[in-house]
């Protein structure tokens, strides 16, 4: 009888265990090679979403881990691989992020993007681009072809034709969705702060993308890419393109990608201190999420979330809004998708 | 006999400890308020300055330090101290921001500014701004009237039009010995690297300028201003408007400024990760700032420095370079500057 409670007692230790570990900790996987992806996070609600648009969505963050499984079971490195994904994004109107990006208070389309490289913490970034099809591919080039780390605007823009990567006119980033949203936006702004119910749900949501992955190298890398906030002051600057705030990549820590209300996220370094409190209070991938997500983050205010990936593959997924698109693969090669958070 | 032993045992302990804390560490200092600049850090060497220009920038020091402690003595912020000693630099033709700036490869002013609240993690930054007299004051704008934490470029100029802060024409910004340094760094990228020998020594100083402040109401502030680098590509971003990498304020940890070759303080955050090394390794700000600038940043290539405070009043001047134009002031009201490393 006694065996019998204490054999009960550790069974119920052990589940309280692993269901205390928050957000979608994948709790004590170790895989050789890694990828995960987010599509934003936010006021994302099943009851909000049609199920074609939900079944869009898991499509094509399935299809994007699948593409960057392949190069990273081929040989490729978590950069190739990060940067596949991402572009693969960025050319989808699904997400706010090249092709989709959402409007400034000006009606353009300044898109953000970054970076970077675990193995030596080289770091590209580009700020308040425009007409760049895909910005996570110039971060890139600036990374590896320039003395920089970041280039902004127009800078960015004659850098980029220096390499002739694909440029795309002002109508290919037109979306309605995007553009009915900053009509929303801008009625609110005018009218009053009412309006705020008539605000459709892709409104609260921050749908930047970004990519983690870890190579059969041994080697992080980590890269998000936005079109920032509907409704902008036109060349304003998030955290996607801030190193140590919206991505950042380390060996010997982790490689991590935020979504959420950017200027939190510039202020608190979210990316970096998830690095920090791992390198300095020797916290676990996932203690450290949780810290800079739960604690930090939530208590200055602000909204979204993180992915990311330590050096033994273990994944983090973790925000404190209703939603984050997001998925990851491992070794085994099984895409696994979630967008709720009771998922 | 063995009491002396003893004491004389003490007091090469003492002795050694006070000499091992790196670049002017002022022990056990404590006070109620207190201002640190720093006017860049480089290859200052005594035998490349002449007696007047020396006695120019200690003059400038002394009195950017002076006016800052007029406002912390008659009760003023920690903030607005630190905003009027920017301000009184980049007034000067002698410091690389505002009207000292250098020059881009395209023969433009672009500047970078940021300013951080440590008492509620305010910020605010602008990157890449051309024919504003004070970018300190716009960073600030963007912190107390905006909604963003930075803004770039032509968006930033028209945000700040919109206060009516002044703007100055790009003949404001000419210096001749800027040009020159220009003109020289091009002539070196057209023709060989033997030119090296011909560069000025002005070439080899980042001589962004910066302040950090406690005030009477105990909280610490943060600011940052450059011109960048002389030849960047037009439209680079450097460290000096990245909150935690050129500058960072947090009342539980410290206040830092940055100089230095921006793209390794990017890379490194290594204003935040002096705040996070002490917040998460329990470090004195003096030990922390030792971590990052003598191991971190020299360790991956990166040359610099950093000036800091923390809630105490104790002041940190640290770089791994051959001089750092600084100063501080405390409560006693004597400025003190210094130029050279030995100093």
């Amino acid at each position: 009888m006694k065996k019998i409670f204490i054999t009960a007692f550790i069974f119920v230790v052990l589940v309280s265990i692993s269901c205390n570990t928050g957000n979608q900790s994948i709790a004590n996987n170790e895989s050789s090679i890694a990828l995960v992806v987010h599509g934003g996070a936010g006021t994302i609600l099943k009851e909000n979403m049609t199920l074609e648009r939900e079944s869009q969505y898991r499509e094509y963050l399935s299809n994007a881990l699948n593409i960057g499984y392949e190069i990273l079971k081929n040989g490729g490195t978590s950069l190739d691989a990060i940067q596949a994904v991402i572009m693969q994004m960025e050319d989808s109107p699904l997400f706010n992020a090249g092709k989709g990006a959402v409007f400034t208070n000006e009606g353009t389309n300044e898109m953000d993007a970054s970076i970077m490289d675990g193995s030596n913490l080289n770091a590209g970034a580009v700020a308040a681009i425009k007409n760049i099809k895909n910005p996570i591919q110039l971060a890139r080039l600036v990374m590896e072809e320039s003395p920089h780390v970041m280039l902004a605007q127009v800078g960015a823009v004659t850098f980029a034709e220096k390499y002739r990567i694909p440029k795309e006119d002002d109508d290919y980033f037109y979306t309605k969705r995007r553009w009915d949203a900053l009509q929303r936006a801008q009625q609110k702004n005018s009218e009053s702060s009412e309006l705020n119910r008539s605000l459709n749900n892709d409104d609260q949501i921050y749908s930047t993308v970004g990519a983690v992955a870890l190579d059969k190298y041994g080697n992080l890398a980590a890269g998000t890419s936005t079109g920032g906030r509907t409704n902008k002051q036109f060349g304003r600057v998030g955290d996607s393109p801030i190193i140590g705030a919206g991505t950042y990549a380390n060996n010997s820590t982790c490689a991590i990608s935020s979504t959420g209300h950017g200027e939190y996220f510039m202020r608190l370094l979210t990316a970096y201190d998830i690095s920090a409190i791992m390198e300095y209070s020797g916290k676990s991938i996932q203690e450290a999420a949780e810290i800079a997500i739960q604690d930090k983050l939530t208590n200055l205010g602000g909204t979204g979330g993180v992915i990311g990936l330590d050096i033994h593959g273990k994944i983090v997924m973790e925000f404190n809004t209703a939603g984050m698109y997001r998925g990851y693969i491992l070794s085994d090669g099984n895409p696994n998708v979630f967008i709720y958070k009771d998922e």
